[in-house]
């Protein structure tokens, strides 16, 4: 049977749905030898062995039988007491829930209130998966596009609320941001909150990259909905263990939500991960426990890393950034660059870098590359001279 | 904020999703001491240690990054094998595409060519999975209940075929099935493909129980699409490592697909799982290369167990059932049992022997109690004493 015939038997959603150019650019750079990746979310450290470990023995002593779908409750408790150390009150292990990633926990969040032809607004350049992940579902992404003005990317408020339709069901605001690095004021996460209440709406809240945040004050964090908000409320919170603990390869995540949502959620995980592998959540509950050095000498590390870059690109002509403010990417535009999945290509293929291009975070992206700075910083010189050098070329698509 | 409020404010399907009777049961009985649990399609033995350690090597040696979409090409190599020494004949590595566990080949499955109000066909009793996958996704499962006369199950191909209408995606069948081990011929797969290929409808094949075929010939499997149809046709096969080789709590499956279909499968894992973990999937590729002994032990021991169950079974009046032709399961109807899910609860506090509820596995399963007898026999043999000591009281509900 031909291509034409089996794609043409797909749903619609399944068959038109675009690649992610992050994942583009990954694949295609994995058969290229010598690249230095930069194109995705992780840093360049394995996970801690004291995290691993934890793993390891339970694997070895035979924990490998189903288990409990909203998490292991060791996990669980240890969620609570991480969120009570971290924002200073107190959390029931009832409003967290175990999930295989934060990919698995934003799916779950939009199956959870969105069904065919609903929509839920995205702030953009976002992260391509959340648009894709509603798609796929059935739902309608609502992109509304940061500017970039006198140097600094700005999120136009009322235009995020003028977006607001009958068939609205949440606003997702992800800060830190990926791949911007624009953080939101609690002044702005408290507009955001009175306007969901007011509407009746959800708010889907991603802080995956909170510890990023470099601000002037010694925070640990950067500003949070959980701050503000109820724990009973319309909110739900998408979070990983990818990026604090350098397990993006170990596929566990969390959702935090009301406990009224405890069975609906149990359902749909049932019906798509059927849980996490006990033996891993085991690495997470000592990831939670003993992480916090750990987690500092990482936003330590990305904070001089981030200086590294900026210093770098500044010396290259025709680009322009803003320094961000957390998270641990740099989004950058290039002058003259309209495209930006060739362009990437082809920096991977001839100065052997590897970005991922900008079109891929949606409007506002096009004309940009994001670079992913929690890297050896010798590798980053490296990578960023070769860059350097490549861009005198003027082969830019 | 009220529980009925955050409820109301949830999408239909994951607000009104029945609770799967499996895992009510499951959760319920892990939190009673002393329970001897059946609820669950898995065996009471741990992973092998030799699948184990290949994980613990790699996890170990730091393989803990981001990896393939479509999963490592050493363990896509190794299903290749596998199955070339399973169906003789050759198979391309590229029609293989791993997942986080069976449930999500399956899901992946129904993303890939089912979207709002789009049908498929689904013969019952069976795994309660499947429609509720569909239903989250906005599909429609079409149920089609067996009948079962003079003591066997049987399936009316003739009315599966009748209820396709023009919104049919795919006809799904599980074979071994679970829960009733009913087990289609080669010429009853040859009338589904067929009557498939007419209609240009896809066939789901879950031969998950495939080795567990109790056939009087010395037959290692049962009878497969895999026999009948083409590597580029409209056939998609889920399976999983959790039944052959221990690894329920891996939460590592795969998808069998026509190559035509990577570049739709890559998007849609990553905007679900966003890949399996690679240190898992070398575990993996252990199982494939160095699992065969451990299988044939494992569908020897299940083949002595249903012989034990059933003799069991025969000694206590009021139930009925046939002997299954494969899988692990004993589905029983219970004389007067009109509500399983309640009975099943009440076996689990009065007699501490756990059940799965037949309500659960749709159109013609209520009446019955299914039980997993891929256990220690001893427990067993215990586990049916009880049953049948309660039985005598005549708390059935």
């Amino acid at each position: 049977m031909h291509t034409e015939q089996l794609l043409s038997a797909l749903s619609p959603h399944a068959r038109d749905e675009p690649d992610s150019g992050i994942v583009k650019a990954a694949m295609y750079g994995f058969t290229v030898p010598g690249v230095i990746p930069m194109w995705a979310g992780e840093g360049n450290a394995p996970t801690p062995e004291i995290f691993t470990r934890a793993a390891v023995e339970s694997l070895t002593k035979g924990e490998t039988f189903y288990t409990w779908q909203r998490g292991i409750p060791e996990l669980r408790d240890a969620l609570a007491r991480y969120h009570g150390r971290n924002f200073g009150r107190g959390f029931s292990h009832e409003n967290f829930y175990v999930t295989s990633g934060g990919m698995h926990a934003i799916q779950t969040m939009i199956h959870l209130i969105a069904g065919e032809d609903d929509e839920i607004i995205i702030p953009t350049p976002a992260w391509p998966n959340y648009a894709g992940a509603l798609r796929i579902a059935g739902s309608r992404p609502v992109e509304v596009p940061m500017s970039f003005q006198n140097g600094r990317w700005l999120l136009d408020l009322d235009r995020v609320f003028d977006a607001i339709t009958p068939r609205t069901k949440a606003i997702a605001l992800n800060s830190p941001s990926n791949p911007v690095g624009w953080t939101a004021s609690r002044d702005e996460l408290i507009a955001v909150r009175d306007a969901c209440r007011r509407r009746g709406i959800w708010i889907l809240g991603d802080e995956v990259y909170s510890r990023f945040f470099y601000g002037e004050r010694g925070e640990t964090r950067a500003p949070s909905f959980l701050d503000i908000c109820e724990d009973e409320e319309r909110l739900l919170l998408a979070n990983t263990f990818s990026k604090n603990w350098a397990m993006t390869g170990w596929r566990v995540g969390w959702l935090q939500a009301p406990k009224a949502l405890g069975p609906a959620i149990e359902r749909i995980v049932q019906v798509s991960s059927s849980g996490t592998p006990a033996f891993l959540q085991r690495g997470c509950v000592a990831a939670l426990d003993h992480g916090e050095e750990f987690i500092a000498a990482q936003v330590a590390r990305a904070r001089a890393n981030r200086d590294l870059v900026v210093s770098k690109l500044k010396d290259i002509p025709g680009l322009r950034f803003e320094v961000p403010q957390g998270a641990f990417y740099l989004f950058f535009g290039v002058e003259g660059m309209t495209d930006s999945m060739a362009t990437t290509l082809r920096i991977i293929d001839e100065a052997k870098v590897g970005f991922a291009p900008g079109f891929t975070f949606g409007p506002g992206g096009e004309g940009n590359l994001r670079m992913c700075y929690l890297r050896d910083p010798a590798k980053i010189a490296e990578a960023l001279d070769r860059f350097g050098g490549w861009m005198k070329k003027k082969r830019i698509l």
